[in-house]
């Protein structure tokens, strides 16, 4: 028998560049994994796997699978900036409160949202 | 000595549901694989390291972690569609014949992007 299981039709993206990051804070990479598993894990997120890789002679990628999508964070430490973008297809206003979070570590207002609040329809 | 890296400050993220595609292909996770890698390789990406996860009952995750940033899919069969996006930090037009090869591969044309074009500054 097929199990009749049906993911939600709404999902929510968000992609942003934040500026004005103090450089300690984007070069301490363990910290950075840490505290984004922490945040993921908050907010009710299944971590199914953690990959990270540390650049030469900068910058830093972590990305975490996730039961309900995925996140991502890329640091440029030359431009004091980094990428961030979690995608969630749990719900249309999934991903809020871990953006608003992972902004708050960060520790800065300058954003420049590539995407956000759009409502991918599945079908 | 520092040395005096500095990446592009352009990159390009392209972000979207594909639709109306063949359950033959979204549920071939394997093939969906190694067609991610080859096209990614073809287009002179450096992939770090792949991270795959199959869901019960259905739908599948893969991503690819890049030297330039990261390709990741998303697979709903029971809508018969799927989530594509690719950030390159390389320069800003640098996803366009990778999201071609994925879509052409896919066989579909029923796509909702979800973010297209837009350059992040890193700055």
């Amino acid at each position: 028998m097929e199990k009749s299981y049906q993911s939600s039709p709404l999902g929510q993206e968000i992609s942003c560049v934040i500026g004005n990051i103090k450089k300690e804070i984007l070069l301490n990479t363990e910290a950075l994994i840490l505290e984004l598993k922490k945040i993921l894990e908050q907010e009710g997120f299944k971590i199914l796997d953690i990959a990270s890789h540390k650049f030469t002679p900068q910058g830093f990628t972590v990305f975490a699978l996730l039961g309900e999508s995925h996140a991502t964070i890329h640091t440029y430490p030359e431009y004091s900036s980094c990428y961030f973008s979690i995608y969630s297809c749990r719900g249309p206003t999934d991903a809020e409160k871990t953006f608003e979070k992972i902004k708050n570590y960060l520790g800065s207002e300058k954003i420049i949202f590539l995407n956000k609040n759009l409502i991918p329809v599945k079908k």
